[in-house]
């Protein structure tokens, strides 16, 4: 068959490689053995109950329809009303636009902004995804190089260096996804800054927030009302399946956006909408906050424990629910030691290819997305057949 | 603010002209004028139960995680068997890719297939969508002019005058929006054919499948294992609000599918999945064949009707939800016609300016998507505000 008839673009985009140690975990799960799974990017538990059963009372009283393209009125206000109430920013609630996840998110600001060639400078490592989204549009990704030395954030200089004629937009996290580390506001603010005297565009992706340990939770949107944020109802309040998130954008971009939204999505998944009309009522904060109790106890647990079995850990994960941890003691490829500790003690988590190429063979990354018990079980097997 | 840092492609991307159309219709009704809506592509019936019930109770049994990024096995599994019980073809359940809505079909299929510059044929009048999806992957939409003489359907001679070099695919729907005719299987053939030898590809929008009338519901499957194929559980299952949609491809696209269904959506939603598990039962099909001859009895009183105030349908719609109408016999560009007949005759129905350009002027989408008392008050009123 003419394999020659894809499009070019699928060249760059990749499987990620823990599909395979996946379908490999499956299999010895099915022979019987027991796996502790640390590769999943996904809360453990389901969705808070209030949430849920908004869902149901909608599906009950029949409302299954299209909403409109950018979400419910409704919604947006209760966002607007979140970021006011809990962040003390005002946002309009027309600048918020509801997306079939924060995926969707991403994919409409890049949409609406990325002409072919355009660079989009993004983090390595950093989520997968973001790069194949900007190649989606003919953008070409750029990755700056980050180290625990600088909590695997650029600083300003890294992103004047890299900055470019054709650099159009940089793409950011905090909390970030591998690594969980935070992007400072003085940092959000020097880079900001500097985007907006080239004429560019900064993205900061805030899915994770909520999830932080230590600290309180803050948004880039404090910084400037230009920046644009993306983020999702999956990771905080639990809802993954859903597929729910959002954009918030400035003002000259929402007509663009709304076009778009329109054309290819005509409306984020209904059911998910009003179900998460219930998300910032205070019996649902009650659950999302005892969760992610769960997690720091979780973390505060993880993070010694991984440092004593021999993985560097410079940069102190904040947030989100991952460890990104340096496996150079082990002597061996990440990609391979992610295998051998699945075959040999029976736990899974994710090599750091799956995250970019700098240093990737000598990092993997944790989630404590499974209960205490599971992770001390974990520790003691990694203990165990972990080579010296 | 910087206007001019919007993508390229966003000039082209434009609002659905009906939008105003709709703003002003809720306008008057919130000054208490009755407006009966024959401009809404959904149907007006929610969700069969059965189908509602299977979510409600999967969202009872927490099943609200992320599912694998092509769907559910169950789900895929089910669709093929429909396939075979319904239509004789036998579907690998692989080549079924579930997907957010027939738009994230739509996108996972011109995603791995479009490279800049390839031209896409499409018809005029068509789905405004489609264009809009070939441009968001920088591809040329090629707009075929269909006429009621060829039931607004591309002939293969059409077609090969419209092939070029830079051509890459075709498609094409059945049954159509906004005209509601079908593709004969002698022309998806015969057209299939050509661009095969061609090594181009054919895809077809099947999202009206199961809505038509007077004769069987018919799948391009038949025809080739070849065609790429878009279907949707919107219309006829009644599920437009929870965005379930599939791709059927064939095998050698599959794992490139699976890695732009990977990295652009993670997972279709997870509660609609569930929840269209049930939309092959029995019970279900009951529903929906009622409703099938709900639609048929409206389509019966509604054509007739509107020849007889002086619409020329000159191509007798066979399936959809839809009348395609010439209103050259009023003497007005059909959009300042839509207009007018909201104001004064208080009906809604869509210019064909959102279909095309070819004869947009004087033409008109009704969709009776709306009971039939309210059909017969909208013939009425149309009979008495109608410019003679």
């Amino acid at each position: 068959m003419p394999i020659q008839s894809l499009a070019s673009r699928m060249d760059s985009i990749q499987a990620f490689h823990v599909m395979s140690l996946l379908a490999r975990a499956k299999q010895l799960e099915q022979a019987g053995q027991d796996i502790v799974h640390m590769e999943i990017g996904e809360p453990d538990f389901s969705t808070p109950d209030p949430i849920t059963q908004a869902g149901i009372r909608a599906l009950k009283a029949g409302k299954t329809q299209y909403t409109p393209a950018c979400g419910l009125t409704e919604l947006r206000e209760t966002i607007a009303a979140w970021y006011q109430s809990h962040y003390q920013v005002t946002i309009a609630p027309e600048r918020i636009i509801i997306t079939p996840g924060a995926s969707g998110a991403l994919q409409l600001a890049l949409g609406v902004l990325i002409n072919p060639g355009d660079e989009v400078l993004l983090t390595d490592p950093g989520y997968p995804c973001n790069r194949n989204f900007v190649r989606l549009f003919e953008g070409q990704p750029v990755e700056i190089p980050v180290s625990a030395a600088h909590a695997y954030q650029p600083s300003l200089m890294d992103i004047q260096n890299h900055w470019c004629d054709a650099s159009k937009a940089a793409l950011l996290a905090s909390p970030a996804n591998p690594t969980g580390t935070l992007l400072p506001h003085a940092t959000i603010r020097s880079i900001h800054g500097f985007i907006e005297q080239q004429n560019g565009t900064l993205l900061i992706d805030e899915i994770y927030q909520g999830l932080v340990y230590g600290q309180e939770s803050s948004t880039a949107l404090s910084v400037s009302d230009d920046i644009w944020v993306v983020n999702s109802f999956s990771k905080y309040f639990g809802m993954t399946g859903w597929r729910l998130g959002w954009l918030v954008a400035p003002e000259y971009a929402l007509d663009a956006l709304n076009r778009l939204a329109q054309n290819i999505f005509l409306s984020p998944p209904a059911p998910a909408q009003y179900a998460a009309l219930a998300a910032f009522n205070a019996d649902t904060l009650a659950i999302t906050e005892q969760r992610r109790e769960a997690f720091a106890q979780r973390r505060n647990f993880l993070l010694p424990a991984l440092r004593e079995l021999g993985f560097d850990i410079a940069a102190e994960p904040q947030g989100a629910f991952y460890i990104y941890a340096n496996t150079a003691a082990f002597e061996q490829d990440s990609q391979a030691l992610s295998h051998l500790m699945l075959e040999q003690a029976g736990v899974a988590f994710t090599p750091g290819i799956d995250f970019g190429t700098q240093d990737a063979a000598q990092h993997v990354r944790f989630a404590y997305t499974t209960a205490l018990e599971r992770l001390e079980q974990a520790v003691e097997r990694l203990a165990r057949h972990l080579p010296k």
